[in-house]
């Protein structure tokens, strides 16, 4: 019998009503043959209020008990589905991350997966009944506390959990119809997707797409889980990501452009007058690097011959632009650069696909594309199946529009966005 | 060291504030020298609301994830007073009942503790952390899925916890200054008690006394854990309930009547006409027990000679009235008995004091009492250290009063209730 891994995320079970749909959908799967595992986030604005409470206690909650608190809400949820489901008369059984099987580090609120061991769902499966196991946790391999994986942590445990039981796919489900080829609620015009390869959906994830974190497509690829990601509210089919999905029997020919991602979360930091010699750039992304800053796209000007200086501009999240200045402005004395910028209202754009490898002219096209919509580019990053873009912030959305049109993305239906997001 | 069990109920931690008012006071108790380790319940009407989800979910819950559900409303209790204590900068540590080790059989929703392996919370209180644990839940020895201890669980939690730490003593917080002649609620004239005994505690609680549930004397009683029942809205000293406090060293003179209990929740079944013959009332009794009601006060009038039928009352909780009364219509062909009737209306009073044994006339003096004040004597029924009649439900108040007076209970201080009551 096929395994099915589910994920259902928080505005799937934003309340009673949304958790007895949900139920419906997952008795319907197993009706139709499949032993059912599914995995689910916390309901709606639980964590919110949880999160409201700590800050009540205090601004600063250990991030143990932290922890500790924020698990309730899938605890809350998890259980809520289990009922429903035994209501519609299938037998469902709900297990807590630790339950499951889940086994992390001991990073509390940023855990990572080191193992799972999923034998009570095996189990339960193998009785027969729906296993409900909560999102976003673990237990910690050395301090049995309980911990959480951060964020796009609901989608790591389903994917973790189809790999541990080798599912025949991993189903994430959202509030739309799948992956498009940009941000539906920005472009109404985007168009689904019904395949991309996993290397195409790490680059969308990695700049910006918020369907699929980035964690959770690495985890895939990795042990090879095809992953469909599709609506809890309509039957349609969504998107499928898998290798090699432009090889083979059944293969597509790859698209020259998959999709185009964005994110305005990112921030810009420019060390001016910087001096031109070795291991000053190791000096500087050494220091960044330490500190747990995570930067994505780094420019180095051109040096002026007759000073030997240069500008050295990178991105990193717009939460870490304070720290990373501090950072920066502690190794002066080493590094005797001349200035330090930040400017946090920067937006990044990027265009993805496999095809592109293949079909030059690319980039030329994008920054046409971008020029005749008035756009400046202030940074540029490419890779062989990626061109990215800084641009202003507000500017953004124009600079989707504008390629997605470009490269002939539109399609002639709008895109439905069906309720908010979860976890 | 010695070590303090604390048990804080939901109206104790009903928000922050008053979670942050809980922390300090765990925190003197820490820095006045002892290892503290403390059970919480969930906050003010967390398990309404969690009851109320499922409800929406489903009219018939399986226990097993009712249990999943409601735990988690001690989980996030726990989390934040930890927090807050962390606040306050002490070091605490929040467990689950799985993690400190409460383990049950698989009664969901009543589950029965069966051991208590601390380990995790010994080595929390060795290392000079405060433990704060979760009450009222467990987990099943032989499913390991999690349960819930059903009514006065978190007591339970406390006093087992007590016992298996070897504690020096287990204080129960609560909105009054401790135990009172009479429920201070009904009767703000009743007077705090300094001592009480283990068995008079027993019968206060059997008999309809809210402060401490049945369950957690028993518990104390056994493993000879003292209990100090006192306000977390004052510094007074509450009541202390310990064996022997009557004997001994530092002993005072058992009084008469230590208290009286009241309840209004049970129902009186009556069975006219039974034949007055050997083994009638074991069928009867037999098969109520067998149903798994429990029943309280039995009385058999005596047989009306001619025609050698008897009737008999018994009580029983009001919410198994229509059940009993089931099972005796399912026994009619075998017991012959002319009819049945259910009364709902019906209140308890129960006298309570070891002193009674060594004072005769005890049961004269409430009878009379209660005779004074108009009140009808509908059922008698006493031990050695107790007397306790069943009256109408609208004249118990009355009934506690002039008993109460009657006994010489009376304080000149009005009774302080400090908020609602917790699980």
């Amino acid at each position: 019998m096929s395994i099915v891994v589910q994920k259902y995320g928080g505005s799937s079970v934003s309340d009673a009503e949304a958790i007895k749909r949900v139920a419906r959908r997952i008795v319907e799967t197993q009706r139709a043959g499949h032993s059912v595992c599914v995995v689910v986030s916390a309901m709606g604005d639980t964590t919110d209020e949880l999160m409201d409470l700590a800050e009540q206690v205090t601004p600063a909650p250990p991030a143990r008990e932290l922890d500790m608190l924020l698990t309730s809400g899938e605890r809350i949820s998890m259980a809520l589905v289990a009922m429903a489901i035994a209501q519609l008369g299938a037998e469902a059984r709900s297990f807590t991350g630790s339950q499951a099987g889940v086994i992390t580090d001991d990073a509390h609120g940023a855990a990572r997966i080191i193992d799972v061991t999923p034998g009570r769902i095996q189990s339960a499966l193998a009785a027969g009944h729906i296993a409900i196991v909560a999102g976003f946790q673990g237990v910690s391999q050395t301090t049995k506390d309980i911990t959480t994986l951060g964020r796009g942590g609901s989608d790591t445990t389903a994917v973790a959990l189809a790999a541990a039981l080798e599912a025949d796919v991993c189903e994430i489900y959202t509030d739309v119809d799948g992956v498009f080829t940009a941000d539906p609620r920005v472009l109404p015009s985007a168009r689904k997707l019904d395949v991309l390869s996993m290397e195409e959906m790490l680059d969308l994830a990695a700049n910006g797409s918020k369907i699929l974190h980035l964690r959770c497509v690495e985890y895939a690829r990795r042990y090879g889980i095809p992953i469909h990601v599709r609506s809890s509210w309509s039957q349609r089919a969504g998107t499928w990501i898998k290798d090699n999905p432009y090889e083979g029997e059944g293969a597509v020919e790859a698209p020259i452009i998959a999709g185009i991602a964005h994110d305005r979360s990112e921030a810009k930091i420019t060390i001016v007058g910087v001096p031109d010699r070795v291991g000053v750039a190791a000096k500087i992304f050494g220091a960044i690097a330490e500190s747990g800053i995570n930067i994505d796209m780094i420019v180095q000007n051109v040096s002026a011959a007759e000073t030997a200086k240069t500008d050295i501009s990178f991105t990193l999240p717009q939460a870490d632009g304070a720290r990373g200045m501090q950072v920066l402005q502690s190794i002066r004395h080493e590094v005797d650069y001349a200035d330090l910028r930040l400017d946090d209202k920067i937006g990044k754009i990027a265009l993805v696909g496999a095809g592109m490898k293949s079909h030059p002219g690319v980039s030329a096209k994008f920054f046409g594309a971008l020029a005749e919509a008035g756009i400046n580019i202030e940074m540029i990053s490419t890779s062989e199946i990626r061109v990215s873009a800084v641009t202003r912030a507000e500017q953004l959305d124009d600079a989707v529009r504008a390629v997605h049109t470009a490269f002939g993305l539109d399609s002639a239906d709008e895109a439905i966005v069906y309720g908010g997001t979860g976890r």
